[in-house]
């Protein structure tokens, strides 16, 4: 099969054995695949993909049609349309992935839409919903609003009852933002817009300080990118005033048991309203298998609004 | 009524008028009143008391006698033995607390015991149980093994089926410590015990690094005392790799119902074990109401192990 390889730092498009499913795992012919700031990383050398995962192959979330089954998988049928977050290896013609990772696409997704979303809304669903516990009527503050995760924290927490503002380093992409359901701010003095209940940190340590301040009681601050900066002060003093909970995750690392879990999580809460048309996914450029490395160009570039995807045969 | 009286920094024992129980609350007869950290630094002006408790007496935990009852009081008789935590007043021959955040006594318990638990037992419950979430089987990291919070957070932690080590400076409390059911450690040095579960945090911002270190993934740093420093450096990339939570409370400024919610829990999770014995309160000294000086620079001096009381009455 055909794959996007990473070697010594090099990114190129190569030939790969066809993988073969194991227990639990299905064979899925992959027809859309998502690029993330991960992959970006993973490139550079800098996060290499964890043990049982495909080393080589770049890529954390796939759609695609099951096109066979390893023993006892018994959750989908030959030719079910599927999506999910895989620990690597998503970025290629086949991928086998456990079946209890695997969630079925709503009928109204087209490929790069099922294959650019697992990722970036199990993340944002994970960790406001899951783990900061966002409640309807709560404020909710999304930092680096424009992005992936961002702009689907918005809509989930919109489509919540949340009220949420966003900030966006790019004036091009304010409106848009807005239209997601964000009151948009610049990052700039985003610590006068206070209380939130809880802050979603997908930009870094650089804002810690602001967001204690920005808090309100009882809230919570959810650390899930840091791309500009991993240390910052935490003053203890204050967060103990607010009754503060700082909750840092990362998803990639998990054990199957554990992605299982955000997988009934998305089953539950985000399908419906992907299937019934109250959020959707922001899709920026689709890109053939084969053009990876314009595709991955293009994500290094940003200023994006929107998913960047690949996508495969058909 | 006399009472433990703080004017311009200055401690005494001054005549007040006697307070009068509104809506709710009970008058209770005090007979036993407990010291905590929180008194030395109202003393020095550092921790004024919240709005709407007594500004000039001090003292957040005390067991007495209902003798009398405000319109609507119900919970308790005239002359029930009741404790709990107070925002302030309750170094006092009288005090008035409403009936929701007070608790009954459980009969094999002296005054002085029943004086000196609901602030230590509450906050340290409320940490790690409520809030840290600490089960069976884990483990828990105690910082100040030896104070008041730390010993009763040993014995909950152990009376719930956790492993607990604590690190007590004074090695002449070792041993007492230990027998509380602490494996009890050194603080230097301590980052290499772990990984931890749930680390309550009493010592201060000095241990914060070292804490994150110890974290097994999704462990939880529960933070509620920080007099060796308030602020340090926070590893964002580390905390998220271990998906590592940072909880920090404070139980006095907190409203009515939400303090009454922690004496709910009490009554149902600690008084049980009060009650049979199986965790008791250590207490390092009584005395009299009208020899709080004394009482007070016995605490400054530190050193102690159990609760420093005042008595009153009988």
């Amino acid at each position: 099969m055909r794959a996007v390889t990473i070697a010594n730092d090099k990114l190129s498009v190569e030939d790969h054995p066809d993988p073969t499913p194991g227990a639990g795992e299905c064979l899925v012919r992959v027809r859309a695949a998502g690029l993330n700031g991960a992959d970006m990383m993973q490139r550079r050398g800098a996060y290499p993909a964890p043990p049982g995962a495909p080393q080589d192959i770049p890529g954390l979330e796939l759609a695609g049609e099951v096109i066979d089954r390893g023993p006892g998988a018994s959750r989908f049928e030959l030719g079910d349309r599927v999506m999910g977050i895989v620990a690597g290896g998503g970025q290629a013609a086949l991928a086998v992935v456990h079946e209890r990772i695997l969630m079925p696409v709503p009928d109204n997704l087209d490929w790069p839409e099922a294959g650019g979303l697992p990722e970036v809304f199990t993340t944002a669903h994970d960790g406001v919903f899951t783990q900061a516990g966002l409640r309807s009527g709560e404020r909710l503050l999304v930092h680096g609003g424009a992005g992936g995760v961002g702009t689907a924290a918005i809509q989930l927490g919109r489509a919540a009852g949340a009220r949420v503002t966003a900030t966006v380093r790019n004036p091009d992409h304010h409106s848009r933002v807005a239209k997601l359901g964000a009151e948009v701010i610049a990052p700039e003095g985003f610590e006068d817009h206070g209380p939130f209940d809880v802050i979603l940190e997908l930009v870094g340590a650089p804002n810690l300080s602001g967001n204690l301040q920005a808090l309100g009681f009882w809230g919570r601050i959810m650390v899930i990118g840091i791309s500009a900066g991993a240390k910052a002060e935490l003053n203890l003093g204050l967060a103990m005033q607010k009754r503060a909970r700082i909750l840092n995750s990362t998803l990639r690392p998990r054990p199957l048991e554990e992605k299982a879990m955000t997988a009934r999580a998305m089953e539950r809460s985000v399908l419906p309203l992907l299937a019934s048309g109250a959020i959707h996914v922001p899709i920026a450029a689709t890109y053939p298998l084969e053009d990876a490395v314009a595709a991955y160009e293009r994500f290094g570039e940003g200023g994006k609004l929107g998913k960047i995807v690949l996508t495969m045969g058909g």
